[in-house]
């Protein structure tokens, strides 16, 4: 099978994850443990609604990510896994308000938040979440860490606004798209790899070069997300068949099939994306139509391109097994679409 | 008119806010213009609704103790309106989201952003502001601050939690109550007063007297603000009357007046709690009701003791105008039930 122009097949993608698990076992445990440890609210709800959301199976990308670039950097002060929930705890913090305006019941295939607690609970843990990341940041010490920190959770609930307030727009713009899932998503990758090299102590170069592995890598990891949406096994991944389009979210492999097919073609899809009820056959239909006028090809090109520029920002870091699966963490962002 | 067991009239009330207002006039002033210039979002549907929430007749309290406390521990370093506009952010945002929990619909006599852009943006913008407050507390560059400003927003969530928690529960105790507008609101005001002192590098000893200030101000002023539901002119507070029991709110007054009253008496006092759309004739009964088992006097008495302990906390301060005017505030914020 071949994705992305290179030839990974199904063995050599499922021996990609398990390298990328083997390597990471310990680290991977010792951010179960500090997800647990640092949680400390004060009531019983808090705690009952976080761990739903903290412990339904999150893949712990964001703070592996911060636990790799930092041990990258040769970071030896042993906060590592502590500081790295700061990620983690954002990530869940904007899960919440995001599954309840999006009105998505399912979360990792099991009930979202606020279908369980209530909407106004969701929206009080979110705060708490947000909060607490921010506590844990302010713990580092370090201003410009918690700067960083504190303009991540700003752009990232603008991306979200701005998403919000194009939502079943039909003229949603590649450049706007991109602009929505850098806040989105990216900035939070980016700020995890970057603030490691700050906790080192390392130079500004390997700063800026974590910097662009993250955003790169952010970048690619929504798009392949996107992607998702529209791949062969939806349920797999625990969210409804054709959720970002039942949410009025326009994804760039929609956004550039609109834009190259004919104006018949186009109206076609137009209708399909617009029918709040659309059949399974209609979506079928559609998905065909963006695999034809290319939208799916561009999407996995465009990533794929996010995914070299983040492999080759490693390359002024020497050699070594850490760097060695931080590039198989950027394969497998665009492999997993499997 | 006897309030208080003090001898405020109506006209030494007005002569009280008068000099508060003219002392503060060029401190206000500073704070709007802060207020405005440091909002800087990118989108313009979220510099809308800010402003909606931010620019509605606001009383720039917290940012006006933080000012004043920095001033009477003798900060010179200008940065003091900028920084103050911290404390009305985060008061902003969980506005936001406090009128999206409690369905309010009205905010300062006009109509709740919800109400206006839905819900999901005032969830949004209030995540902003929240990042944004915490963004200006990064750049105080004293992690000392940012990580009291963290964990300020964390006690006002878990309060809010609290709260809705309890929502309804004829059975809160006085201490949960206690505890919860500790969450809620003391921690606010304490933070926007101890902060002053760290960014003014005043001693511990000041630090510690500025928090105890502001500490027993925010209980007071609180509590007043539960009683204001229970006044004569709710109209005049641009809530709607009773809203605090139609949302479920049990406050001390109520609290006290349950506790104190017969078995025959709290009957008739848990029907009219406990109806969702009792009449404007049922509210009259029972605010006699408060009063009678001594809700009013009780809750006034608990605020006039806070009130007292914030203005002695102050005598640690030589004699100024900015600690006339502080005093002033303190006595206002009990006063103001006229």
């Amino acid at each position: 099978m071949e994705i992305f122009g290179t030839n990974w097949n199904e063995t050599d993608m499922k021996d990609l994850k398990n390298r990328i698990l083997d390597t990471a076992a310990k680290d991977l445990e010792a951010i179960e443990r500090a997800l647990s440890d640092n949680l400390q609210p004060n009531l019983d709800l808090v705690s009952k609604v976080a761990e739903h959301i903290l412990f339904s199976g999150g893949k712990r990308l964001r703070p592996l990510l911060m636990v790799l670039c930092a041990r990258l950097c040769g970071y030896r002060g042993g906060y590592e896994h502590t500081f790295s929930v700061i990620f983690e705890y954002l990530h869940a913090a904007t899960l919440l308000h995001d599954d309840l305006i999006d009105e998505a019941t399912l979360r990792r295939g099991k009930p979202a938040a606020h279908t369980v607690w209530g909407s106004s609970t969701a929206v009080l843990v979110g705060d708490f979440l947000l909060a607490r990341g921010l506590s844990i940041a302010a713990a580092t010490g370090q201003p410009k860490i918690i700067e960083i920190i504190a303009d991540i959770t700003e752009n990232m609930s603008q991306g979200e606004i701005h998403q919000l307030q194009r939502k079943g727009q039909l003229d949603l713009a590649e450049a706007e798209y991109l602009e929505i899932i850098r806040c989105k998503t990216a900035v939070l990758f980016q700020g995890a790899c970057r603030i490691s090299a700050l906790l080192a102590e390392a130079s500004e170069k390997k700063e800026m070069g974590l910097a662009a592995y993250g955003f790169h890598l952010g970048m690619a990891f929504q798009m392949v997300d996107d992607l998702l949406d529209y791949s062969e096994s939806t349920a797999a991944i625990g969210k409804s068949v054709g959720a970002d389009l039942k949410e009025g979210k326009l994804t760039l492999p929609v956004i550039y099939a609109l834009q190259k097919a004919g104006t018949a073609e186009r109206k076609k899809m137009e209708q399909i994306i617009m029918d709040d009820h659309f059949s399974a056959k209609a979506f079928e239909t559609l998905k065909g139509m963006l695999r034809q006028h290319g939208g799916i090809a561009y999407t996995e090109d465009l990533a794929t391109e996010h995914i070299t520029k983040a492999k080759s920002a490693l390359n002024l870091f020497d050699a070594s097994e850490t760097r060695d699966i931080l590039m198989d963490i950027a394969d497998y962002a665009v492999a997993r679409k499997l």
